[in-house]
């Protein structure tokens, strides 16, 4: 039976506060827990209202009432599942092929959307400056699909970072030269910007090369939003 | 000043049923009031609680105080400008370029960013399949960040439209032959599916060319977003 303090805990697995304090995250939903349990990731919980879904799968799974399902999930409409993870320890990151890294995406949605699109195009590592949005924010995670299980997500002092990597770095600006037509190298790193504010001035510095993607529209969009824009400038970088 | 009657009608505009039946929509927003006055759409009111952000622009705008505003906007904080619209007559297709086809999204962030990304590849006509989410929805307004203003969006039965047209029709699928390979005319429909379930097989009968995005993560993600899949195709089909 579960107690009432792991109904509480799992239940304050919502804001980022505790699950930096545990070093735990949650996931709903049968096919999620799934996929993190044929992962890396390390399980410490499963809660179901129907245990019938892992059969077949070794993973220790605690019954619980709707009720309890309910008290503990983050949506108003809770699934029979909840996983509890630790969150992942970022290994060394490869430098033999593309990175990417974003500087402060604030919307869940679009960062779980760009972890989306590193698993399809099998970009192993995103490195996030410390200002962007969990990657372990429920919205985030759901946007992710599932693809949080096959990329690993970092946090860091992004300056820091790219001041000390020798590959190029490429970062996407309205007025930087169009993708189509530069030279892509088999390695180097790609940096995607704030929803609004674009890449910082600081991180900006230490770019060299401005890329941007063309626009045909006569009086057309300002910009694209982040996440469209980082699936069609990874796209070029795999089909060059 | 503003009267009840006026607050009841523009708050029920946050609903399709009202919209269609008034043939009109709501935006919030001094920007995207703004760009919709520069656009070809017809202005039925505005409504402001500062009238000074529209000074030099010739639109009539009404006064109206921060609790009205508060009482006629769809969100909680309201902004200070509320744009009433006439939707938009759609006109003749023009089939001497691409035209984008969706069938069945159901996502109003998902139409949005379609409809901006439209905006920024120059497409100026996109058809929807009558289950098609509706482009007057508030939140797919507010992803169309303004382009919705450059878009001709139109709803129609799309089997019958695409049995109509001699043009290519290109179809989104995840077996489909890999894009980069594929020979793009300069001309032709690219129809994009729904969220969960792609393109049905109705329409599917009626692509003459199915296309797929190439995968390159190991045991990668399943599939791509609709906004972000449909921003690759774009991309590809005007680098060509």
């Amino acid at each position: 039976m579960v107690s009432k303090n792991q109904i509480k805990l799992v239940k304050s697995l919502q804001q980022k506060k505790y699950r930096n304090q545990y070093g735990l995250f949650v996931v709903e939903g049968v096919k999620a827990v799934r996929e993190l349990l044929d992962s890396e990731f390390t399980v410490y919980r499963i809660f179901a209202s129907d245990v019938s879904v892992f059969d077949g799968h070794d993973a220790a799974v605690e019954f619980v009432t709707e009720a309890e399902l309910r008290q503990m999930s983050g949506f108003t409409t809770p699934n029979t599942v909840i996983g509890v993870f630790e969150m992942a320890k970022v290994g060394n990151i490869d430098f033999s092929d593309w990175i990417l890294a974003v500087d402060d995406v604030r919307d869940p949605g679009n960062l779980g959307t760009i972890i989306r699109l590193c698993d399809w195009f099998g970009i192993q590592h995103l490195v996030c400056s410390a200002t962007t949005v969990d990657c372990y924010n429920p919205k985030t995670l759901q946007a992710t699909m599932g693809s949080i299980a096959r990329v690993q997500v970092g946090y860091t002092d992004l300056e820091d970072f790219l001041r000390k990597t020798d590959l190029p770095i490429f970062g996407a600006f309205m007025e930087g030269q169009p993708v189509y037509t530069t030279k892509i190298p088999e390695k180097g790193i790609l940096v995607m910007g704030n929803e609004a504010k674009g890449i910082s001035s600081e991180v900006q510095a230490l770019v060299s090369e401005k890329i941007s993607i063309p626009q045909f529209g006569k009086n057309s969009a300002e910009s694209l939003n982040v996440a469209t824009a980082t699936a069609i400038l990874l796209n070029e970088i795999r089909r060059r």
